[in-house]
């Protein structure tokens, strides 16, 4: 039997697991947090697969999925959010002197569409937008039953568009992209931002208040986090709008930690999106969905991809 | 010997061509205005088709550029701006009355983008974004080597992405769209604006002052008219930002007739696009170049999807 082996490389976690040629049932599946030293990340990543390696079966690759801007053929990461030593890093260079077998690379949100494309809320639809909204905000595209990647593997990164130019600055730097007004850290910022101007709230200022805790405070009526929640579901419903006038997607899969504020996100959400298109014939036929597979789903898109490179249905 | 016969269906001209199978040279071509009563369009339109037909050859197809988002299929057009009696209008239901031959369509833009792949500027690029500044603004995608149009055919509608939410009106009718921006109109309203509001300037006020007035009125020196020509160039090239970041392509062609504004409006564009890119690497293979074809790359795109779908290379 042969077998394949799916990474995906996290903000906080790496996950592995070995699957068989035509099964979702992984053999074994490991997850482990990213080391502190981010000098070691190599050498957990490799005990990692080790740990779901799978001896009887022949593994014939290994597909890795990697956070931010990376070169699918060569595996150069451009920068690795949350990695701060993987800025012009060359995985792909480091993972092939370790193993013999073929490698594939793939931004993480790129290969999450593809893993709920084939396999989970997308399957059917040629024409499909994922966007992941957590600490940052990722997406992936299905095209004419095609993952865009773009001419250098760097497409998609739907975070990084503009909402509104005299915006707040973004991770990257930049000002008033989506990724500043709705990512989780984007909640939590607005959060702190108006504690300090004195507004009420059960929350309290901390450097680890995080956006699950405002979910949490917003389901339990606190005004100031319900609103926090709300101006993100707005801006992304009109990131939405501008995706579905340039791609005419027939679903949008929704996945992220913060797709989990359930109604207090998608309400706004949807109100915006079905105000802000230029034509209701654009909604007639549009599943909004949250992802199927939910923290699995680069996982499943790195295996997808991989069964893809082998002729694999 | 066979023929095809294009048409584009423009804001203010219609122009058809025949051709034969396998070169760009048409055997006629002509070009009307559009008629001022909407009513004898269809006639006007069959008139012209008329006209190109070659009765020595065989006519094989028709394939026919639209203003605004339409059905390609059906050919039912939702809107077509200018055209007000176009909205809701089932345009190949009327031309399948009288031509017995397949009939195609496609947006004008979308088109555009085709023949200028195919045929001009974007040839062997197979990431492309085309995008058409003129009265309005129009565009096109190639990704992965195939034309963007969604699941009905209303993809690539470039003018209508948001790019600042509390600006002004669109021809749609919602707001802060970079058509609002940065379109032939938008230039032409904004000095208007400042007209009125005292503002010194070479241009008169009065109901047909152009975009092609502001840019030679900016090509002088008017300072007014440089102004509004260099600020719908920055909001476009936030725009094109946002699209390298969705796509990363390896070719953005201009076409319409601001794009004839030259570097007035090239500069600050390049400028905003090279300021707002989130990584240097998007741009690094990346041309931003005019159309090949001008006004005629709509009528190249129609004659290339007829060629498509009769497997001609």
């Amino acid at each position: 039997m042969s077998a394949l082996i799916a990474v995906d490389i996290g903000g906080t976690t790496m996950r592995a697991a070995s699957y068989p040629i035509t099964d979702l049932k992984p053999i074994k599946i490991s997850k482990v947090h990213l080391p502190n030293s981010s000098e070691s990340i190599i050498n957990t990543l490799q005990d990692l697969i080790q740990s779901v390696w799978v001896d009887n079966d022949e593994v014939i690759a290994l597909s890795v999925a990697t956070p931010g801007p990376i070169e699918p053929e060569s595996g150069f990461i451009y920068n690795a959010p949350n990695i701060p030593d993987w800025t012009q890093f060359p995985l792909g260079e480091e993972l092939r002197k370790t193993y013999s077998v073929p490698v594939y690379f793939g931004n993480d949100a790129n290969f999450a569409a593809l893993g709920e494309w084939k396999y989970g809320a997308g399957i059917g639809h040629s024409n499909l937008i994922y966007i992941t909204i957590s600490t940052g905000i990722g997406g992936g595209i299905i095209c004419n039953d095609q993952l865009v990647i773009g001419q250098k593997g760097l497409a998609a990164e739907l975070g990084h568009v503009m909402v509104q130019p005299d915006g707040p600055i973004c991770s990257c730097g930049k000002k008033g992209h989506l990724e500043a007004f709705a990512s989780g850290s984007a909640i939590v910022n607005s959060v702190k931002i108006q504690i300090k101007e004195g507004q009420s709230s059960s929350l309290q200022l901390g450097s680890n208040l995080s956006a699950f805790d405002v979910s949490n405070a917003a389901r339990q009526g606190d005004n100031l986090a319900i609103k926090a929640i709300d101006k993100a579901g707005e801006y992304i419903g009109i990131a939405l709008a501008s995706f579905v006038h340039i791609f005419n997607p027939s679903i949008i899969i929704l996945g992220g930690g913060v797709a989990n504020c359930g109604k207090l996100l998608t309400d706004p959400l949807l109100q915006r999106l079905e105000n802000e298109v230029i034509d209701p014939v654009y909604l007639a036929d549009l599943d909004v969905v949250p992802s199927r597979f939910g923290d699995d789903s680069g996982l499943l898109g790195a295996l997808a991809y991989a069964r893809q490179e082998f002729g694999i249905e």
